[in-house]
């Protein structure tokens, strides 16, 4: 475990120095980073950035999965190129392939509707509601302390949720020492106004996919729309464009090397507490195995389906999926290998342990919390082998869409507020477009040949580790056969309907009564496990109830522990907002090998092929070529294109805001480079480089490039 | 054609800054560029490098294919490991694996016998005999011209040779505007005295060939000895080590960035004064055509090879081989259209052109040389995509052995002197290594599948482009079928002893009228096409004959336009001795991206996995954990393994020794950059980069890896 020690990194940062800039901090903790902060070149006043009302973190906002700003006062949004695909390709058609040749709004009245669910979620209350989420289970243990940990947060959720306009959630920090209820205003008209052609807005698509040199104009432009009365309305004609209490400027000159940067965003999910036990599971068992696996998965997709086919189209994005994960898992464990995070969070826990043990006081109240986390630790890896095997199972789509209807029938029995979550009637869109999604994303050969694998695999387990149950639906008792077990899918798959989507959505509006008599074998096979499955799961929360009273031990220990040492601790990323800061620079990502911390126009040009992914407009090409650089070279004899920084970031950070000293608006965070893939784990100062498109070259394309002056006009442009 | 103004060039290498050094200068021709050799750092005397019998030319020496260096009185000679590799391996066992555990001589008495065939060059004179060439030709055209140059050259090497312990050659300059007869002593007893482990000598292997970073301890010792008498003489136990008449000292302290270094040694082949047609149809046609016919090649073997197998041992060389040139026309594809080769090819012809015809007496000389050139340039293109696939299917070992005994046995029905090249008394020895390595490298399955695939292509010529002779043997006059060919094949192969080594030597020594008669089908294929093929030669020779006398019209006329212009022009590599000199530096591979000229220790462990090709010995590992760098660190504070320079080398230069400027061994050059493989046919100075293995490297690993103190102690290290 490295933390910071806070006094020397003062004296580090007043000697101008560069050090590690590890760190996704909660806004309200900022005031306390502003002598570092400020010596690293923070111009505005630390406390504004702490509150979320206010200039400039009024003006960052959430899309769900991806971080966004307002550059306007017309409710004009800056997010990636790849937040916004999802509607680019929406409105993409074969006459009007937006996609590929890009799409600009020549006014409002011209926005296309974004991908249906889009949102944009602006935080406006983050409060502290640990008291009322651990009220009464303080004595509780196990699945009773989960039951109503959930049962509490669900209703402070509800209650935040009368009103209509605001979407709540409770997240846990420190693994649940403390819960806070944050309430976002939910924009639910948002357009798309703008995007670059897909060689620019995707430019080195999947082989330069968190690499560096990168060369990617991974931006695009969105815009909120609420009713004339200023709330939030589904679409209509009628809807006006968003007025933001305040929005960022965008900077013509850029950063140079050296210069602070800030990203602040919504990093999803990070593990920089976990355990050595957990850490050597993870990076010794589950990633290897996951990746085998999924690389598996991948060629029966590709065995299965010829290349061009239409299976082989449905599957895609799918294949495209995988190998992220192959990509990502093959570069943590690279880099696991290579490095020593083992090895130190071996010592922070002998040194831990050490400190505690030196005080009766601390030993009465932590003496244990270790060990107990690491029972329960091993208690949960204890099967996981079919914990995984089952799983893959259970990926078939036949399968995965059984389980969910017949789950889903069986909450809907209940009261919502006392239905699991993920099964509430919030929950129900996201349900149906699942439902809906499968239909061009599903092929039987395909589906069959990945479930007689996985089911090949079950089957090898020790019996002791399978259920009979699953063994009795696939005939599995007297182990794997493959034409016999080939012939029994061909049948089940024959006989089932679930592939069509008609099908698929009455199912999920029939009543438990009704969907148990079904006789799709699918669904058969989703009752016949459903009693075990439930057992399991409770077993699960029963566990996840112990982990939940033991990880806030833990953390409790380690916040104390570093606090004695004057550190600051920071929570792991949960999707709630932080701030990151750092650094404009390169890294060495090999002996003899540095990666420099700008690439630019010509080596875009360099790079281009005119075969995608490396396919730049004509027109871009052009204007290389015939350096018009414009205003947007910042002091550079040339447009920069991306740039490195070191700022801890992570997926769900992607659109965030890349600000300057002045909370300018200097570039957008897109990406990591392949050795900080392992930063979910561990931040590592040599090596952890994010990856930003420089606003120069957002503004040199939108300039240059695609003629987006009426944009240009309504944005706040700092030359 | 890119060549250097000489005189921007001193002066700017007087203000200090970098710039190109391109060229590979014929030793004789260095007093001349003594002053810009001075300015970037030569502290000797550059007119005694032009000495080929004074320190530290006569160190220089020729393996035949490689360059190595004398480095110690008792004839200790240091190459690279890749060149002495034939010679490990071959005194490699089972029991004793000396390929992959490395070997070292603890007396010269443990000194193990190289490979046969094995041999050391001393070159001792350099005669220009280019009246003696040329004599009684200059009447002569087309095919007598060629014929006649053949025997003048014959001669000279024959009158030459009459001293048994020399070695000969008459190499052409400038395409054959100068001849120099080259007169080497040939010592035939070398030994191996020490070669580093596999993980040392060959680290990174065929992955990190022509790559940078690189690690690769890329060095061996060789030792030569004589008869008592001091003159050559072959392998006896009663061989003393020769003793040269100098050698070099190696340095301790190695090079820092920006340092002058120097590489002596014999560049195979470059092609920088081709003329444009020439550079557009090797790398819009034949580059791109071979790389495709060569992969197809490769899946073939590994298609018609279980992995493992012995028919696949038997073709991993060639497949490394066809991999290598593979990469090889990858890079120079890759660079060729990223660069301006060809216009700047075009612009020089334009050039050249105007300044021929802007004087009478030029006009009159030169005025038709660039024109007759690309006419001849064009008829020797004329049947190439014939040319191509008959070639393919020639390399099918069968045919292609029974081609070479049919010739052997037509050449030796005449005297020594008129038997073509490659055919003489001196070649014999040669024959029978490659008739007796065909036993470990043939399989009859591979063999038949490539011959079968390149018949199909060579069927789809037109016919006018075909052999009749060829389609008769092989049944194409009504075109390819699969099923049918493959049966020919079949019944030929079976009918075949060819695959018998025995049966090969017997043949090899077989006169013409008993092999005529032999009715092997491969040898009667051979005989079938004899005379179209000797035709076809014969034409070829009338071509070449032309050529010889068109290309030194041009070269002459190139050298002219450089010399009003006061540029020197080096020839092009012709596997004679030659100086190039450069700066130890870096380049930027990419833009976003710099390779730093050094890497070190700690970065060969970063990139160690303990599985081949990064498997350094656990010794070796050990050290570097410990920091033991010893006194090799040169003032940095690793060890470092591998540097880059902008010298000017190609194939045949490697295991040349790498000097500073006063003369002392700082490395060995052994390899280039990707980006430098176009370097063949143009010098990029922003790209093109040598990789040398460090003299401290090598030292540290003799002395803190290997314990060869023994050596050490013979040679002179300067501290």
């Amino acid at each position: 475990m490295r933390l910071k020690p806070l006094i020397a990194m003062l004296a580090i940062a007043v000697s101008g120095t560069s050090f590690a800039d590890e760190g996704m901090w909660q806004p309200h903790q900022l005031p306390d980073l502003e002598s570092i902060l400020k010596a690293k070149g923070l111009e505005i006043d630390a406390k504004s950035i702490s509150k979320l009302t206010e200039f400039p973190m009024n003006a960052v906002i959430s899309l769900g999965g991806c971080t966004a700003s307002f550059v306007s006062p017309k409710g004009l949004v800056v997010t990636n190129h790849h937040c916004a695909y999802g509607s680019i390709q929406y409105n993409s058609t074969p006459e009007n392939n937006i996609l590929e040749n890009g799409f600009l709004a020549k006014t409002p009245a011209e926005d296309l509707p974004a991908a249906p669910g889009s949102r944009v979620y602006v935080t406006e209350t983050v409060t502290d509601v640990t008291d009322k989420v651990i009220k009464g289970t303080e004595k509780l243990s196990a699945k009773a302390r989960y039951d109503a940990l959930e049962k509490n947060e669900k209703a402070l959720v509800a209650e935040c949720e009368a009103d209509k306009n605001y979407r709540c959630n409770v997240y846990s920090f420190h693994g649940g020492l403390e819960f806070y209820l944050i309430k976002s205003l939910e924009i639910k008209d948002v357009r798309l106004a703008y995007a670059p052609a897909m060689g620019v807005g995707k430019y080195g698509g999947d082989i330069d996919n968190w690499m560096w040199p990168r060369h990617t104009g991974d931006f695009s432009f969105y815009r909120a729309y609420v009713g004339k009365d200023g709330k939030p309305a589904e679409f209509s004609e009628d809807n006006v464009p968003y007025v933001p209490d305040s929005y960022l400027s965008v900077s013509a000159k850029g950063v140079q090397e050296g210069d602070f940067v800030m990203v602040t965003g919504y990093p999803g999910r990070t593990n920089r507490y976990r355990i050595a036990a957990e850490v050597d599971y993870v990076f010794n068992e589950a990633y290897p195995k996951s990746r085998e696996h999924n690389s598996k998965y991948v060629s029966l997709i590709e065995e299965n389906s010829e290349d061009g086919s239409k299976a082989r189209i449905a599957y895609e994005s799918t294949i495209a999926g995988y190998n992220n994960y192959i990509k990502n898992y093959g570069s943590m464990i690279e880099s696991f290998n290579k490095g020593t995070m083992y090895e130190r969070k071996k010592q922070f826990e002998q040194d831990l342990t050490t400190w505690i043990n030196s005080d009766r006081k601390r030993k009465k109240q932590y003496g244990t919390v270790l060990n107990d986390l690491s029972t329960l630790v091993a208690q949960s890896q204890q099967h996981n082998q079919r914990d995984r095997m089952l799983g893959y199972v259970h990926r078939s789509q036949m399968i995965s869409t059984a389980i969910s209807l017949y789950r889903l029938a069986y909450e809907q029995q209940k009261p919502d507020s006392e239905r699991e979550s993920g099964y509430q009637e919030r929950d129900l869109p996201r349900i149906e477009a699942g439902l809906k999604r499968m239909t061009r994303r599903f092929d039987t050969n395909v589906d069959k040949a990945i479930l007689l694998h996985f089911l090949e695999l079950y089957a090898a387990l020790p019996k002791q580790e399978r259920f009979a149950e699953v063994d009795k639906v696939f005939k599995l008792e007297n182990g794997f056969d493959n034409a016999k077990h080939s012939a029994l899918l061909d049948k089940m798959y024959a006989n089932s309907t679930l592939n069509d989507e008609a099908v698929r959505i009455t199912l999920s509006q029939q009543a438990f009564s009704e969907l148990e008599q079904n006789q799709d074998p699918f669904i058969q096979y989703a009752k016949a496990i459903f009693a075990v499955m439930k057992a399991e799961e409770d077993k699960n929360k029963a566990l996840a109830g112990k982990l939940q009273a033991a990880r806030p031990q833990l953390m409790s220990a380690i916040i104390a522990f570093n606090e004695a040492q004057n550190k600051p601790v920071y929570a792991d990323a949960n999707s709630t907002l932080r701030v990151t800061y750092g650094t404009v620079g390169g890294y060495s990502p090999q002996d003899g090998l540095v990666a420099t911390p700008f690439t630019t126009l010509e080596g875009l040009l360099a790079k281009n092929t005119n075969v995608d992914p490396f396919n730049a407009p004509e027109n871009l090409q052009k204007q290389i070529k015939a350096k018009l650089y414009g205003d947007y070279t910042g002091g550079m004899n040339t447009v920069p294109v991306n740039f490195l920084s070191n700022v801890d970031t992570t997926g769900g950070n992607s659109g965030s805001p890349t600000l300057n000293g002045k909370a300018e608006l200097v570039g957008l965070l897109f990406d990591g480079v392949y050795e900080s893939i392992i930063g979910d784990w561990d931040y590592n100062p040599a090596l952890n480089r994010s990856i930003h498109v420089d606003s120069r070259y957002m503004l040199w394309v939108m300039d240059k490039v695609d003629n987006a002056q009426n944009l240009l006009d309504e944005m706040k442009i700092v030359k």
